[in-house]
């Protein structure tokens, strides 16, 4: 797979969700949530869930609803010198509603900058803490003067419910591939529409295919989001056997994938291994019981197969969770780079299979059955007969193709291939 | 063991044999094998089969004999400007017979040549496409003319029989060590009469000595000849408890060996020891399910302890299945470092066993017992009395003197000879 | 942990022991033994043991018991060109007694010199050859003349007692740390007065708090004292769950740790551990069956969870076992820095324990129980919160707090605190 200079029509697809997406204020709740969800269904139809303000969700609780329609700042002149009107990550995220004149030093208690980019507006929330905050530059923080300000905050903070939305494709068996990505940020585009729309090109792509597993979609808000699904769905939790969770998929940083708490789970192994054949840069990251919702899914008590693939890593690049996370930040081939990665992710998934060499002893005679090349003696045989004598070597029913792809060092779908030539020839056959 | 620089009389021994087996021409069947087993067989007592054509061997069947007693490519004035008799990699190796007059175009399809190494005429077979062909060097093919070519190969392919030579040594023990080199390459000199008169020597060199293990040596043609042995001699391969495979053994290259299937045998261990304590480079590359006869032997069915040492690895090297893979190529006094490598090998097998610690408890008082040196307070113990500490230490049942020899460093004859001090001190005893 | 540039009154006091200790003259058995266990009672209540000459101890018996009083050499002027009372190091340790006048060839035979560095005593000992020496510079031997010269030595060897003191503290648990020292050693001041001093001073400090584990110091003579003691108290091995053999802790050098010979024993995780996050040079070595008590102790018939600290290694500094391991060569503030190190190797040792995570699902709501940061969207989080997560994460009853320190690259003494700040808040239960 090579690095992609020109995106196609997919990549400027996934980007043209990603703009459509961008203006709107999310949040862990409220309306924001919603209309996302919305327009990601235009794309599969996903089933919305709500679940009620108050509900108990394991150690937690589903919050206040929070909404916002207005917000601003507005200096001596009565000039708005901040709008959330403009910039959506103005406002301190679940702040509660103010509407006061207030003088500069009991101003700056409220206010959040980036010393260290001082023309950036930082990303900020406060969902456990009831106050009310504003984000803004530190440049323009710096040339407040010593005035009154008249702040306005127009939200409400109110019993309602946390939104999510699920869509399901039934493959041959109950056996799941579990994808989970955040709708909770507002206005940053690779934190996390990037995850969002990826996800929803991937989901369209996977219902369209006749699968082996089952696939499980979730857009669900961050923590909050996946301790409400684990709470609601302690039936569904035993047949997850793979899972990813998406975010952080279109800026121009190499692949990072961070491995599950189990360390070496089929997921770790596959994705590990189809990142080492692209031929790039790539990252393979130890579980840390921080990030993302691999928290709650690698929690002890569930322990899941889920992993988490991103480009950049949060916290790691200086526009994260800032406004300079905007739409220069994500680019249309690397988000198209990153649904072709997840593609072929799921196709190893699914081709991964165990099969037993039923000629065990000795090497078949391949010539006779037209799978090798005729003249002998050169120095080097070519990849694909290489591929059909790891299989037949490995196939004692200890070894998957992924663990053969692994020990050969091909790429999966070349061993697929040749494991495919082999049941042709009645070499192999399926341990069940 | 330091670097040999000029031969003594064993490598030239070992020389002279390559030079009288050099001339003839081998393939897998036909008479230069047996001419080169009557050969060897001057050195020791082979037991020569014969396997008739047809005969099911696994998952193949013994090809019909290839004999061959001329061949030649004359130009338009009747010049033979390719002559077998001066050099018998002229001819594709099993080439139908063929007596025709072609033109230039038609001719070419029958030639091959290395055009990266453009003086030298490679080596080529086709054992399973009955074609007719010839080898020459790309220089020569360059300067062909558009004539008219008269082509002549004298070759028969009939029903005859799979000739290979077989020396069994009865050791104490019915555990044997299988040592296998193929005999089937025509006039290259490294690969591969430096395995085969290796081997006659060091076989020469165990039948007479009073051994452990038993040792069965095979001269087999590549690939068809292991699979007959295999296919022929099922009960015999529970026996095998170690097993090397020797090729390429003349060259100026450094020691390479190749792990067997099982990745940690004693085989495998043994040979990495030796290696390392020899204190030269060398490489121990990871099984591969490509090569030589470790195909078979490695196959997933029999999956035995046979590794394979090489000087330089085929494929790897330029005058790899050339004419330049001649006399000049091998040199006497890397044959005879090859030889003694193998000595060591196979004094390590039979040296090593587990002992027991009769007084695990503390130290024994090694200075009583006439093993430690008398002035104390130097700042470094003797390599000899390190040993002892070592092999006090670890014999607990669990390590062999091998891997105490890893473990300490050592090399194997030291701890060999350190454990036989704490035997006859009544210290160690063996465990059975 | 800083590197210490000004000792504070501990690193001078732990000092001011062994400047009282070094002018006395140790062997491994006689009255310098019992006069240096006098002086560290003043510090620890140390019983003393004396053990008859000729006991049978493992395959040793307790040798004889040497002592001595003065030795000297003089010229043929009847000048002292050798007096003991100057330096005992200059008497071959465990000489027989000799008064004679001989002349210079049968004097060298006598003689012990360092010619790599000329100026300097080397220590020597001749515990089980009966022999007298004497050991001088070895620019002094080159100047000696061709003279008569006239030996004295007065020492006895006569039946008598090993002496060896034991501290004992009990704690909680019956389950103890082992820690011995060797106090065989006439004037070296590193080797071993430094481990001496040390240990008392960490043995007072460990019986003034109530402790989990009972602790047992031992300073013993090496060798023939851990197997005297070993053979005594076959009863007590059992209950040894972890320790150290102290020694070389007053020079310059870095930390070196000696693994013990089951090389994944707690008390080997966790010395490595420490190390590792005190964030200086260190060395950690592989168990090998050469050295201090280890060898003893680490004998396959125990195999101790034993490790060995020390700075500079024995015989890797040019001093060791040399006049030049005088009271200069040890400093206060490298004594204080090892006793602060042990200190938190014991702090480790107390606090490790193995929970269980109570809400296992998910993670539990940490804001509402006062765990958390209030503003989120921060890139990075603080340390005492990450290390909440992970014991979190890895308490499934598989992962001491050690393990999780391990895993989380913390040190130990955070996750012990943030371990007690869930306790508090009954997220966490001990597993008994």
């Amino acid at each position: 797979m090579k690095e992609l200079i020109h995106p196609t029509e997919k990549g400027k697809e996934i980007f043209n969700l990603i703009e459509r997406l961008y203006p709107i204020t999310r949040s862990i709740t409220g309306n924001g949530v919603r209309e996302t969800l919305a327009i990601v269904s235009e794309h599969i139809p996903l089933v919305i869930h709500e679940v009620p303000s108050g509900t108990k969700i394991l150690d937690w609780e589903v919050p206040l609803e929070w909404n916002i329609t207005d917000a601003w700042i507005k200096n001596s002149k009565g000039e708005k010198i901040i709008d959330f009107k403009t910039l959506n990550l103005h406002v301190l995220n679940y702040s509660i509603p103010v509407h006061k004149k207030i003088n500069l030093e009991e101003l700056k208690e409220h206010l959040f900058t980036l010393p260290e980019s001082p023309d950036w507006v930082p990303y900020r929330t406060s969902y456990h803490n009831k106050i009310w905050g504003f984000c803004m530059s530190h440049n323009q923080f710096k040339s407040l003067k010593d005035e009154e300000y008249e702040v306005m905050i127009n939200a409400t903070l109110e019993d309602g419910s946390l939104s999510y939305g699920e869509f399901y494709i039934k493959g041959e068996l109950e056996d799941e591939v579990l994808i989970t990505t955040h709708v909770c940020h507002p206005s940053l585009a690779n934190d996390n529409l990037s995850g969002i729309a990826v996800s929803a090109f991937i989901a369209d792509t996977l219902r369209k295919i006749k699968s082996k597993y089952s696939y499980r979609f979730l857009f669900i808000p961050a923590t909050v989001g996946s301790i409400a699904w684990l709470s609601l769905n302690e039936d569904k939790i035993d047949k997850i056997k793979y899972g990813l969770i998406l975010a952080l998929l279109g800026d121009e940083g190499k692949f990072n994938y961070k491995k599950s708490r189990r360390d070496t789970a089929v997921i770790d192994k596959i994705v590990a291994h189809c990142l080492k054949t692209r031929n790039e840069a790539y990252g393979v990251l130890d579980f840390s019981p921080y990030g993302y919702d691999e928290r709650q899914f690698c929690s002890p008590g569930y322990n899941l197969p889920v992993g988490r693939l991103s480009r950049s890593i949060h916290g790691e690049f200086p526009e994260y969770h800032t406004s300079a996370d905007n739409l220069d930040f994500v680019k249309p081939e690397k988000l198209e780079e990153s649904f072709e990665f997840l593609r072929s992710i799921f196709q190893t998934i699914e081709g991964n299979q165990t099969y037993l060499n039923l000629n065990p002893k000795g090497e078949p005679q391949l010539g006779r059955r037209g799978l090798f090349k005729k003249i002998g003696g050169h120095s080097t045989a070519k990849d694909f007969q290489m591929a059909l004598l790891w299989i037949l070597n490995l196939s004692d029913g200890e070894n998957s193709l992924l663990d053969i792809a692994i020990k050969s060092k091909f790429d999966f779908e070349l061993i697929r291939k040749a494991a495919d030539s082999l049941i042709e020839t009645n070499l192999l056959q399926e341990i069940v």
